[in-house]
């Protein structure tokens, strides 16, 4: 944008003149052309007239409140009817709106809804609009409502059926990673507490630790469905509505599930939506955690598993290079949403009650979001359904001194106290450390060094099988308990399905 | 702390020492004395020995996980339970035990027990003392149990408990609001949007705007109790527990609701803390934007409200001075709390999966989230239990052009579309201000001028009880909608009593 | 986007069709269309296949990256000028490639660059171009560069522009404000703290507070410009640049201050735009507190001020009100950019060393945060320069109540300790208070009755413009305080010109 | 604490007792006794009287900003001499106030002062103190200062220091990494990025890199430092100071550089803390990035590096194990430092301006990130100066495939366009997986077939050596270049001293 400021001193007066190129019409557009009295504005300053073109840019939000469209026509529907039922609008100028309304639904389906610059959102643009097709019983529509009260029912509209979307593809990951979990139990690998060797548990039992924890994300996902599907409308700016409109009526053709309690509340709060970036947060974290599993268990000193070629790219300037991006993307998006969340907290804080313009900024963080999760969630499940596993070398990567715990169990079975039982087989780590030699290959001499209790049967403690077996209380890794997970998924993923 | 290094260069020994001042016993205590080979160890550094005094202090969290004392007792107590049942200890063992555990519980509860300098975190101090108290039998308590399922169990009891004392400290506002919102229900005053005068309301209708909020942060509070109160005892370090231990026993002697489902999952995830944080953020959000309402309504210019002495502090300098500090406290908490939350997300993002000693930082979050919350919704409590408003200057406040809508309304009611009579509104508005007077001084002919349609009958909208009375569809600010939402929150009340 | 997945069960065969409506041509484009093997990936999942459009587009940057493409093409420039230099290529090759480049550059210039499916990022594209436009030679430009140093080196490019450009900004809103303090010097208002009434102050002491703010947000901007203008380019992916590329005349060449020390680093860090983004920040944060003050001052209440009608907006539903959304919207950004920061910092957080897709998130919070802070810098000027004051409401809101202090300096002055003389005020004022008389009504009986130094010349106590003047002292708000200070800021314009 | 509370209903009054159990002297602390008069206060609520013994608890800020005792009496001490060069106070009064000063000094040394319960915070604990020691003189050292000139005086005295402390810490970690990375020179391993193998790289490169994201992280501290040390004592509460003061005086004896150009922002705006806390969240990313490679490469499957004992800890459970732990507090600790960080500036959002009790959220945030960041400085040196390095193993990971590049680089010597000589390169890479053999492995003949231009001297290719001694431009991994960056970080280091 150029914009020329012409200012002829003496009379104190200005010529602004703001020019925009269009690169598609190739032609400069004029944005602004008005001769101003700068007055005593003796300090100067950036602009001085009666509209800032940069101002208006900045407070219109139909750049993306667009994506409302389906939402704001569907309330504007039910509100009509409403006002048809509460006779401020009659039987032929409620069907008159509708056939209008439901044109620009037409027009905003086929592409086709032409924005014009006065449209500062999608509310003045389907205003607008409908004004041009159906003339001035438009102007009826919008009695006792309030812009206030329709952006937030348009928002709980539009995010209801984005959260039964995200419901569909989180079930889908669960589904996916519970099946390849069926298929895999039988795959030993180490597991790790602070990335070191810990105890060998079976490949599924890690699978199912991720998919429990998004089980949970989709239970706190439907508690948040509940909270966000009340119905606003009928709010007015902040007193409620004055025409005796019918609210259960509305509630009924917008299927929402309860009527806000309080008209200041029902406009100017936005928990919802602080609620579902924070949900997004913390199902992101999880995903985070899982990626960073698989990013190091992909590396070439892992190499337990391998990302299929569709979520992996080459290097620009190493041949012989593969890199997991998509899980290193998965990773990085927590940061992102959990981004949103803070920002709109911070904005939230301290903010004077009703709606104050500040509550814009709720708008793009939830769409943000919401295609963020919406991506993510279908990227992990093709992870998921196409990495392939290495078991050989998942299994290789077992050593006999991750069965230390094993051997004090060994001596607890013995009727030796715990703390004296770990200590023992503390001593025959170190000894073993000390020899060089794996901790299985000590001799019985060896063993008996540090408790007379071991005998010829300790050798079936080096078995790690045997190992994984004994957690077979509920939870644990023995296959039994994570067939019972399994088991406990499915019923979950049904009793969920809705 | 002082830290003196004595090298011996040519024989590359070093003798560090490192006292410390106490203050009290006003004597320095010798932190570390050690002889060390530096060895080849030539790019120095600030230590090289077999501990390090700074990392162990770092390392420890006795500080403020001692906190959790009576929950790891009471875990303990449940586990030899287990243990006995499972025979790895004898029913005198169990006794023993839980009589030691009793003992100690008892030196806590009087402020008795002493923490030594090896007691790195509240199990191993527990565990410590019980072997001065009952010896080698103490060994056994921690069999196929790891510090990873006990602090986690640990955490889960202390925050189920806390969550219910939030949960009183809240229904206690919302009942002090709901019954002031009662009492005071005659009492109008401007609504504002933007902080601009938009419409008359009932002060009730603000106080209740902010006790809806709470009842939905209640709700919430709630369902995280729900998440929170799931057994994770029996989950070992890992892979699970190994003696076939009864965790529904488990879970029935700690009054857990549900067992954890897998025990990776069990150990490495901390979402019931990440809610509770996010739970404590949005909470004082809604308390921030409140107190900015209070503050506002409390300076010279508005007079709306008086904070009691009791929330007050006068100034240093400024004799005249009251400031309503109380407010400004609870409007600050809201950072605080949504730092905590802000910072543990981030420590999760991308950290491995189970055990990473980063979890550690969980428990600070928790702790000072809880004192926050809990102390400022006390403080909340008192603060709207002893304001006092001035209704007169309330009602002062309003003015005829908050009526500008209500004039509209006056048209639309004769059948005039609203978006006409909310030009010719406007009109009236423009008119008043030119002629420098209120709008409802107008003439019945500078009224005609706008809208042939206005007659005599047009007085009556000068009336602010008329118009809030408007507002009679639930949610509305007439006196029956606020009174049916001061019963629809006293039976809300009553319903999450418990 | 529709995918239809036609499973042949038996011969685990799958035909995947992705189809993708372009609203503009009106017509499905067929997004993929391949056979699969489903092989023994029985665990289903949403998709199996060589690529996964979701993937793709996930992975693309090329929507917002295009807007490096200046910074691009000057890159590769300045790097074939160091190729031909090291004899990779020939003086003709170079001259080639340099005019493929302008090409190029002019195709972006005019809007008329086509992106191609295939372009993912505008490095790709920009290098796909110049294929086609020069042929074979093209794959000579890449030699020894990497895209991990290529686009760092675009970034950096970029944002040391971008913030000329906000310096430019800054710059003239504390001109403008500064100018504006200059004028209207001689206005009294009260200054406020805890939002209580304090003592009188010029209006040009508090605009010429958050100039001073404003001015340190500009020098924080200047050093991070410092750290910003180093050249990355020559470092490679990782272990530097293979050919003895001359990074001095790279850094001639495009106008660096620095050369980056060390290839890991270089590629890997981008503390320069977590700095960056915390610098918009902390800005925001300072105008977030200034749009607060306008808004209260702007309210019925106060009246101090009024926002030109370029910087407010009306209600759909209330004629009379007017809002200042500009205000609003400035003061509600500081959350959005925090929220940018905050995210790219978890992203960052525990992110293992060198150039991980992660990284990927640094461009589009670097993009909005530039786009919000130049706008807001814009807006806020605009607003600065055109709202007008009321100086006699301002005036008239001063009270003798706050010159509580004064009256106690006027003892101090006579000898007494503040504390006393404190509260000597402090009883003068309850005095009044009871007697529901202003502070100044008090007769010399009652003053005497506080203290007996009280005598006839305390009536000049009573004095608002002898109160300010007192405040002499560097950053007081006397007059010629407050001339200083203008005075002081003016001659730092002058200084930062550049 | 206990509260009791009696009410007599009928005449509407209460007797509240509060009383607090005090562990130390095991006795019964009657915190609150007062008859009140319950008023027409129907709603009840949670307390209703004269003080609130949790509003005063959470008011007072004695708890955390006894810290600052040092800088509150050093302030004193130029402020008295201020007011004695003013004659505001005698020579004689000036002397005794500052032996009184000291004589508070030595006790708080000492850990002799005794806190009392109306001690809010340091300042009303001094002056008290003061006047029991010297008596009414006393009462004339707070003449024409506030506290909101006091408290930012003593935080910027307090952080002034601290910040010296953390240039020192991280001065040291930055020369122990110099010299290490100076001594380890010769060492190879694999450099990755997305955690894949890339290039050869010297283990000294990766220390440098790290190395020199510190050396940046101190520039930033040393400009902070220069924010920080400007004196806005003279402020007042918000006018300046009344008396003349000699500001340079203040300036003089408190050493510091410059002095605050407005009283308001002197007394309102906390930059330097929100600079400071944002300065250490940057910081710590930068070694929790450090410390997560660490964490990588010490587990079993990389097994590059051994952290020292004193550095790791064992497991409760596991026998065999030894957990990085210190390098994972580190990692954790940005999110918790980020988290204050983020709560500050939420806190700050929106705030009006001048001092308002919510910036007493400044001082627990400063004290915990620099105790944080004071302790992890001092751990990574310890952590970085101990850990022992396995050569073998770094450089058997090594493998001929990290040589495609370098394979590419032999066709571009030989004027292949490196596009070109990618691609063959990746042909290459492509034939010896599909043969199952090392790149290094491949026949002259398979050579032959990706390109004709390989010829027998392709064998000094596969030579690590070789192949990290090409990267010889500045910040290149050849022994040049990283001798020189170690000697450019010492110069650095010399240059930084001060």
């Amino acid at each position: 944008m150029v914009c020329v400021l012409l200012r002829a001193q003496p009379c104190r007066v200005c010529l602004v003149i703001a020019l925009e190129w269009r690169a598609g019409s190739r032609r400069w557009n004029l944005l602004l052309d008005s001769l101003m009295f700068s007055g005593n504005k003796l300090w100067g300053g950036r602009f001085v007239g009666s509209t800032d073109p940069i101002m208006e840019k900045f407070n219109a939000s139909i750049g993306y409140d667009r994506r409302l469209w389906d939402a704001d026509i569907r309330g504007s529907k039910a509100y009509v009817k409403a006002l048809q039922k509460a006779e401020l609008v009659s039987k032929e100028e409620m069907e008159l709106i509708i056939q209008g309304l439901d044109t620009i639904a037409a027009e905003w389906a086929a592409g086709a809804f032409e924005i014009k610059p006065s449209d500062e959102d999608i509310h003045t643009a389907n205003e607008r609009r409908l004004k041009e097709l159906i003339g001035v019983a438009s102007g009826k529509l919008h009695t006792g409502r309030s812009r206030n009260d329709q952006v937030v029912t348009d928002m709980r509209l539009w995010l209801r059926d984005a959260i039964s979307t995200l419901k569909g593809d989180i079930m889908q990951l669960i589904s996916t990673m519970v099946e390849r979990a069926a298929v895999e139990i039988d795959v030993l690998f180490p597991g790790y507490t602070h990335m070191q060797r810990a105890q060998p548990i079976r490949w599924s039992h890690w699978i199912l630790s991720y998919t429990v924890a998004l089980s949970r994300d989709t239970e706190r996902l439907e508690e948040i469905h509940k909270r966000v599907n009340v119905l606003p409308l009928g709010s007015g700016a902040i007193a409620g509505n004055p025409f005796s409109i019918d609210r259960e009526l509305l509630r009924r053709e917008l299927s929402f599930d309860d009527i806000s309690i309080n008209s200041m509340d029902a406009t100017g709060q936005r928990d919802f939506v602080a609620e579902f970036l924070f949900w997004a947060s913390l199902c992101l974290t999880h995903l985070s955690r899982m990626s960073e599993d698989l990013v190091l268990y992909s590396t070439k000193e892992f190499s337990f598993v391998s990302i299929s070629d569709a979520y992996s790219t080459g290097s620009s300037l190493m041949p012989q290079k593969k890199n997991a991006d998509s899980l290193e993307l998965i990773r990085s998006k927590a940061g992102r949403v959990f981004g949103r969340c803070a920002g709109f907290l911070m904005t939230l804080k301290g903010l004077p009650s009703t709606y104050n313009k500040d509550l814009q900024e709720d708008k793009e963080a939830m769409f943000d979001c919401y295609d963020t999760v919406h991506a993510i969630l279908q990227v992990a499940t093709g992870v998921m359904s196409t990495l392939s596993i290495n078991p050989k070398v998942m299994e290789g990567a077992l050593s006999s001194d991750m069965l230390a715990t094993d051997l004090a169990y060994y001596l607890v079975r013995k009727g030796v106290p715990f703390r004296e039982a770990h200590s023992c087989s503390g001593k025959a780590v170190s000894l073993a450390e000390s020899k060089n030699i794996p901790l299985n290959q000590l001799t019985m001499d060896d063993l008996h060094n540090t408790s007379p209790l071991f005998d010829s049967d300790v050798s079936a403690v080096w078995n790690y099988t045997n190992s994984v077996e004994q957690y077979n209380t509920p939870g644990g890794t023995s296959k039994s308990s994570v067939t019972a997970q399994v088991q406990q998924l499915r019923e979950w993923l049904k009793a969920h399905k809705n």
